[in-house]
């Protein structure tokens, strides 16, 4: 029996990283895709985001790639359908077409904050505190996350008192699934470390996601130093697509299929399909007429030696 | 005063990196990268090997770059001129032209050992010690690596008992800079905080390097592993530029000015210009005509605030 943890994969490509794409892709393109996803062997799956249409028309058809998955035998059993929720009405729509987790979050950068949701932490905060009740008592499993936890593209360094002092709130308020969001891409391997180390002291009962950004090269680098720590959940997109149009400069999120590559190296996740997480970001790539940020998907995986036997001297 | 170990970057881009290359790069486009390099405040900088021009002619200058650098003046006085050599003729010529250290290295795949020196690991082994002996009674500096020492390309799985009992012949030669270079890239943070955790309690006086190839998108979480458990040298290239054109699958060299920024963002090697570090990277891949692995020299550093004052609400 493996003793360590078991980790938890939480794909967010259709979300975070399609949103980022000028190019909006056709239902049934996103429906193919999310079949192959959901049947990788990845625990959770978000589909999409609730947010205007007319701000974010990648996401106009959020309502219906949930009402599609939600129909009895559309997705194996154990995996979890998430999207993203930003206000009230977001989470209205959500309610009615079948997310079975919200992911809602508040940023610790002030103009972040502003940027995205035209609010200050402080009211951001309450807004996103009162709706993950509301989801959790409409039965609902509820993630909330602090974004711009270790910096801002704006605001540079994001005081850790002030990451402390959202995810007590968060606690306050008894939310126990809460994660990181490294929305920026500024973390490091020691900042990852040193926040998480101290988030995890707080509250034994928490499930802590983590969610970076590769704009600086470090998104798997982040992943261990999180998983070190006890983290266990690691959101991340197929082919590494992604990023924040609310941000200057933000890379994609830590790749999907080579974060699964790495942990199968050690034995971790063997049950995860990665020829079908390959494919998907192949197809996301081909799609897209470019290459994307993961490295498997173009190299391969680590191969099969070709003679075996001959290293036994 | 920072109580941290004092990590060493050892550039090795205009070997690793421009051996790779299909393009030949003029010789005076090298000392100008070189110059740029050496001056930028990274402690080793690998101009080049000692190979058959006929075989390798990528580096067919490499005397001509070390006569060059050995002149009075122009290199700042820390900076260490390193050499590649993988024979006697090799060691030969690097000792004529002013190599101040030298690398050399043994496979710990028979398949990978054959390949690149037509030896078996034994033979290759007993000369390179042999070599390195040689360089050392002749005042020069020299580090000894394990190549393909966390897998191959060729053979998959490489025993750790081989890389092991390698470097036990190392020690026994009274060898103290040693090096494992994951030549395939191959290393997951795991095996290599497992493989160095156990070379480093061996001999408590040795010095050593690690060498990381971005295959499957590992480099820089390998490197962190690496530091995590006692490594403090750091081979890289500039722009992520790499790979071994004896092994099947190759991707890039960890990316210097990548791990550079990472280390700067936690307040490690202040002293390194990074700038100058971006600058060559830009050049090389404007050289080369195409995008590199490294992400910094895209994306630009973590910037400045851009308003300082605003995040203190």
């Amino acid at each position: 029996m493996d003793a360590r943890p078991r980790l938890l994969l939480h794909e967010v490509g259709l979300r975070d990283g399609l949103q980022m794409e000028s190019a909006v892709v056709p239902t049934e393109r996103k429906i193919a895709w999310a079949e192959a996803l959901l049947g990788s062997g990845v625990d959770l799956v978000q589909l999409g985001s609730f947010v205007h249409p007319g701000k974010v028309p990648q996401m106009a058809d959020s309502d219906r790639l949930f009402e599609h998955f939600s129909a009895p035998g559309r997705k194996p059993a154990g995996v979890i359908l998430s999207g993203l929720v930003l206000n009230e009405k977001g989470l209205e729509r959500g309610l009615a077409c079948g997310v079975e987790m919200f992911c809602m979050g508040v940023s610790a950068s002030e103009t972040h904050s502003r940027k995205n949701t035209g609010m200050a932490i402080e009211e951001a905060n309450r807004r996103i505190v009162g709706m993950a009740r509301s989801a959790l008592a409409a039965g609902r499993r509820v993630q909330v996350s602090v974004q711009s936890a270790f910096g801002c593209g704006y605001e540079g360094t994001v005081p850790a008192e002030r990451v402390v002092a959202i995810v007590g709130s968060f606690l306050e308020a008894g939310l126990t699934q809460l994660s990181l969001a490294d929305t920026a891409g500024h973390a490091t391997p020691d900042a990852v470390e040193g926040l998480y180390s101290r988030l995890l002291a707080l509250d034994p009962r928490v499930e802590w996601t983590c969610h970076f950004h590769n704009t600086y090269g470090l998104a798997l680098a982040n992943c261990y130093a999180a998983r070190r720590v006890g983290v266990t959940t690691f959101e991340a997109s197929v082919a590494g697509l992604g990023g924040c149009p609310f941000t200057r400069v933000a890379g994609g999120n830590a790749c999907t299929e080579d974060l699964v590559h790495a942990f199968q190296r050690d034995g971790l996740r063997p049950d995860v399909r990665l020829d079908a997480l390959l494919g998907v970001a192949r197809e996301v790539a081909s799609f897209l007429g470019r290459d994307l940020d993961g490295s498997v998907y173009r190299s391969g995986p680590v191969p099969e030696p070709a003679h075996a036997g001959a290293a036994g001297s």
